[in-house]
């Protein structure tokens, strides 16, 4: 049985087949004619949502995936109402009773660490990871891969310039990750020094080989930037708002100094660390960086309903 | 593209179109056959229902409607718990992360006046204002005028008595906007002199060539009434407890004074101002007018999402 | 028309009608075939989850019971903050109001005793409560006389214990009733003194003729039990901590004492009561009998909207 647990346990080659079948789906919901065949092969499936903390997007975003699938979905919005929780209830015996009502797969969000594991280890169903405390996110992680091979069409050879909050930031760490799965990049941190990114994915890098460095000045390393991925930084969390204000917000200045085949990321919400003038811009594809999420979803739901290898023309 | 934003976009002919179609629909409802084939039309579109204050009612009136007529439908029903929205995202980019997830049209509930518009400007799919703020509620606004064609027959040369709290109540306003587009409507105000109509409306009102007047003795005016739209006074909003109680309250005694072939109307929820006693009269249609509600929602989404023409036979 | 309001309700003729299609239904899920054509006939059913406070798994059951019916589902999940609730609106007009959107059933939870039957009252559809109050909790009641039907085989002749906080234990008293019902049952109650069963209940089993005793030592009686049904004792309620340590915590120790044929039942959620090294005893059965409620329930489904005669064959 697949789970999605964490980013880290995708291959290369299992990215290359979800990303295959994800640019696949994203043709067919394009076809009128097709997409209303979609749903025909997943329509006794039932997925369940279940939030333990409210994350409109995801959730909606996962349950737009399950239904332009076919299947039936059914959740929580926010399960810290879940009424057996607020008893005392583990969320082991949770998750068991989930699956006496026959769902096809879960999706777990929860504000635990290791949450998605411990279901993992009792569900009878495929658990999918929405989220779990500060740990991993593996769907948000995927989606940023997806987009830069969607945008740039590869993988490999990619100078990507990461920046913000490092130092609390769960996509940056799971982006980090990633790359180092493939061969010939070079990451570029700009943050500030208070909130650099942690020593543990620095030992990794090192480790896999992969050349990084570290700076607090976007402009000087913005022109061989391939990705530019900005993150927020929360005012609460850094006391030099002038700092953030200045070197840490992406206006149209900085598009100027940028290569025309190149991409500005974000994983959202952004509030005014990029510029809403440079959302024209063809280079900022942030919010399609969001929907290409569905797709992806899609692709995983498929997979571990083990549909993905028989339905997938890529194989 | 087609959006639902206010009252006011409404003329008389596309009225004319949504309320055929609405009755169309609540026959087609009744038929178990017909309401079997009903779904197959639309069964690849999906509704979203993002409501970002809660509202049970139009919400479940919604989410109904779209299922009646074969569409998915997910949503969310409390979006101020939207936790992008609380970490500042701004609307606008709310709406366009959400059309990336391939909606066919998006009912919008919003604390805020002019939301749907704003949402309208940016995004990929028709929008259907549920409510923005003190402002726009155009599916209240329809389906009341709705409910006094399919009783009484016509929208034209009415006796229509508003009551109740006439300075807070938008149903009041919106009203008469719409009794404004037909000829020879009389509108008769009967309120507190403390909530009366705004200077608005009836500066609108005598533009338009439209007939009203005001009062605080509703029993006076009762026998020429063919519509008695009433609405509550909140407490804290008015003093004059002994009043309210006295004359803003109906009760078996105004039945007597009312034509046989009249109807009371109440915008719901009702808690005292009309006796439960009242309840079992024909001429009490507050029931059936929530209800209309979903037959005209169930029109307006045909509408936006390009299908009236094509399956509606009355054009 | 057929209500789900109280396991009063319930003859054994019709608990066998519904013990019989719930046995059908889960074999049919655990056929794939057979799975993707029950929801044909229900497939222009909507059912309606009303949850006035949050129950999230009884709601999830209801939902996912209907969904694999290939009903619509669409629901509140914590309607106190249904709008027109908060207002002052009554129950019975909000009712009235659901109604008109022409779902097949309404699902009822409410915090006030007797609600379901009030909605009763008003609805032009069955309405089944789902909880309402201290008052009545008939689905549970009924999946738990499933679970001993489907674990022993009969449901006569049991000696079964019932323990823990019995006083407030709304499943401990409808569990009573039901077993009363049948011939040769005998009940034995353990429980601190201070949270004994209520005499109405003792009195209503002195009157069917049906065997009990009281007692707090549960080894004594553990030999002789067919069923041990559980309830937790909420500390809140009950100074003894050490007595309930001791003597209301079932462990392993507790599995010798029992007979190879019997079973352990709790209406769940657990907190510390049954200890998770019981959990892999055979015997252990609190899980599956959570699970069993999603089959009852769709029983009851079929049942209120007449399907249950026409679409079993066990009549």
């Amino acid at each position: 049985m697949n789970h999605v647990l964490k980013a880290q346990q995708f291959t290369p080659k299992l990215m290359s087949l979800i990303f295959n079948r994800a640019a696949e789906l994203e043709v067919i919901m394009h076809d009128k004619q097709r997409h209303e065949k979609l749903g025909d092969l997943l329509s006794s499936e039932m997925l369940f949502t279940i939030f333990y903390e409210p994350s409109t997007r995801t959730r909606m975003s996962f349950a737009a995936a399950g239904q332009h699938l076919g299947m039936q979905v059914i959740g929580t919005e926010n399960a810290r109402e879940f009424s057996s929780a607020i008893k005392g209830e583990t969320l082991e015996d949770s998750i068991r009773v989930l699956c006496q009502y026959q769902p096809s797969a879960i999706v777990l969000r929860h504000h635990e660490n290791h949450a998605a594991e411990r279901a993992a280890k009792v569900s009878k169903v495929p658990i999918i990871n929405a989220g779990d405390g500060a740990g991993q996110h593996p769907t948000q992680a995927l989606l940023d891969m997806y987009t830069i091979k969607k945008e740039l069409g590869r993988t490999e050879d990619l100078n990507v310039i990461i920046g913000g909050d490092l130092l609390h930031g769960r996509t940056a760490r799971s982006l980090s990750y990633l790359l180092a799965k493939y061969s010939g990049n070079t990451i570029t941190y700009v943050s500030p020094k208070e909130l650099k990114i942690g020593n543990d994915i620095k030992a990794h890098l090192t480790k896999r080989g992969v050349k990084f460095i570290e700076t607090e000045d976007l402009e000087s390393v913005l022109p061989d930037a391939d990705v530019v991925y900005w993150t927020r930084i929360q005012k609460e969390r850094f006391e030099g708002e002038a700092v953030i204000e200045n070197s840490y917000h992406i206006s149209k200045k900085h598009l100027k100094l940028m290569k025309k085949k190149s991409i500005i990321m974000h994983p959202l919400p952004r509030v005014d660390e990029i510029s809403t003038e440079v959302d024209d811009d063809p280079r900022a594809v942030y919010i399609e960086q969001a929907g290409n999420g569905m797709y992806v979803r899609m692709a995983l739901i498929e997979w571990v309903l083990g549909y993905l290898c028989t339905t997938s023309s890529d194989q």
